[in-house]
């Protein structure tokens, strides 16, 4: 806990418990993962619907990229409308749905989750209520175990969806993969601590940059897309900054006209050769004139021209002293992100933890 | 041809060029359309992955709802990064890989559609240059038939790659819907034209409201999703408007909070039911006092309380004297929006044409 801190939030206690989080969905989570996926190996699923809003639509991204890079199998991000607007007709029979929803109480993930389920597909609900609907129409529920989240911005319900899909995705994928990923998701909790301790310092800093601009880009490739569009989410959200999260690719196919002096740019860059390709699109932010934060781990990036610890006018990095598998790294490295986001609503004289015009459970269909 | 325009862009002649364009997909398209539709049905694929970047990306969210809401198989919005940097391992074999590059010489969008064609996927690249690359390695190639396209923006080769996917989703889908799509789709260049003609008198006023915020949202639901992301994309690229699109449902779990008098909103507002849903987003945009702007069909709406042809100080309606079949709307409805994003970068005295730091063709992995 950072000395200088005088005004305390909600968002910043809430941060603080995430290692209490993921600790709790490894150890009390364990028997209903362990039952669930059994459950859904036997049943063999041919095809994988993720569905979420919002910031559970991140960690829906996630279980995407998991799960489909692990097991092989199509997994598609779930356009609610197709059920509740346009009548469904999906064949859900050999179907594995992963719902997720802080709240459990969203009419429009329950609607595709009760469809789902009434057609035979295996509905699994990764929600923070376990007595939520959502949890009551699902076959099976994995408790986010977050506690009671009183900042309207989530973040410890954030990453505790993650790691119960880590959990489930690392009892899913048979062999090797599957063991590194169980184990990566040990290293978690104490990688967090690291994180804020890490990230304090600089975070009051980086925020001043990120606050200055008209807008801001949030950048990352692969499997830390969810990160890049959960940061750019909690910027909006607590600071009402326009904050746009892109895959470095797409990024490139247009967006990047946005970039310039005036437009300060988050960028995600991990470990290894993933993080390599995301080092060509900071090459062309500082092109353009942007401001970039880099969060970034400790390791050296190989083939790399920009050392990871490297701090110019042009690039202010975050170090993470630490180096995460990439299989967990969207749960080590939102963290300093949801930091900025934080600081850069005080900054602004907001308060990260009741954004006008939001609530905690948003009902759409 | 609006009398008052001075400066003719290649964006704008491009944008007059659609409904040729699209009467050439639909005539000189139809035999490969047919042989295409007949080798998939042949093969029966059990799963779909649509894969693009940028404009393309969301002709490819088009077919996403298109072909799963009308074959209720699953479709994935391919996440290329999986194959070319996380080295693959889906399960191509039971797929049909529908790949849409305008110049088809993306080398990511190439791989993705290679090494699927490889592990025996059903391909089809929908693209402009039918000697590109991507039409090299796919097994059927659609032309979009959009001929040179100058303009960085693209927009003729937008609606032209969306007509290519109507036109074989419609052969794909047995009976009534079908045949009721391809039908839909020969009414689309007159439509466009009205579009163009209704627009006209309209768009500089509604391109000062656009232009006049600190950034600006672009909603839409369900079909009309794609044609929200790509006005977004429009504003972006030729004017550097930090637009965000989102789906109705989406924008109310977080981004909402950017709403304000200092935001204005381009909502599209199709016929039907669906559009209905969208009413309920606009009403929330008007009480949060963004200005907003809607896209929208002559139908009055049924159950709504805003009436269609209503332009109050708070929401101004670009009508389109027509009702198009939802099927094809988004064909139709994101003409405006080039229009728009056309004439907010003269009135910015920019070239919409040549945007700085753009290139024509861009290549990312």
């Amino acid at each position: 806990m950072r000395e200088d801190v005088t005004v305390t939030t909600l968002m910043r206690a809430e941060i603080e418990q995430i290692p209490a989080v993921v600790d709790a969905v490894i150890r009390e989570g364990a028997a209903e993962q362990a039952v669930a996926a059994e459950a859904i190996r036997a049943k063999s699923p041919r095809w994988v619907s993720v569905v979420g809003r919002g910031t559970s639509d991140h960690a829906a991204l996630y279980a995407r990229y998991l799960l489909e890079g692990l097991l092989g199998l199509p997994v598609v991000l779930a356009a609610p409308s197709l059920t509740t607007l346009y009548g469904g007709g999906q064949r859900w029979s050999d179907a594995l749905v992963l719902a997720v929803s802080q709240s459990g109480a969203g009419p429009d993930v329950l609607e595709v989750t009760s469809a789902a389920r009434a057609a035979g597909a295996t509905t699994v609900a990764v929600t923070n209520d376990a007595r939520s609907p959502l949890a009551e129409s699902a076959e099976f529920v994995l408790d986010v175990r977050a506690g009671s989240e009183r900042s309207v911005a989530a973040t410890k319900s954030y990453v505790g969806e993650l790691a119960a899909i880590a959990a489930l995705a690392g009892r899913l994928t048979t062999g090797e993969v599957g063991d590194r990923l169980l184990r990566a998701l040990e290293e978690v909790p104490e990688a967090v601590r690291t994180a804020i301790e890490a990230s304090d310092p600089r975070v009051a800093h980086v925020a001043k940059i990120v606050s200055g601009g008209r807008g801001a880009l949030v950048v990352a490739r692969g499997l830390e897309l969810p990160t890049a569009l959960e940061i750019a989410l909690k910027l909006k959200e607590t600071s009402a900054v326009f904050a746009d999260g892109y895959s470095g690719a797409d990024l490139l196919h247009g967006p990047i006209v946005l970039a310039g002096p005036d437009v300060p740019a988050i960028v995600v860059r991990q470990a290894g050769p993933v993080g390599a390709a995301v080092d060509a699109v900071v090459e062309r932010l500082r092109v353009e004139g942007s401001p970039v934060v880099r969060i970034v781990d400790t390791e050296p990036a190989p083939g790399s021209d920009l050392r990871p610890a490297a701090t110019s006018a042009a690039v202010t990095d975050l170090v993470l002293p630490i180096v995460v598998d990439e299989l967990v790294g969207p749960l080590v490295h939102v963290v300093p992100g949801q930091l900025i986001a934080e600081a850069v609503a005080r900054l602004r004289g907001l308060d990260p933890d009741a954004p006008e015009g939001l609530t905690k459970v948003t009902r759409t269909r």
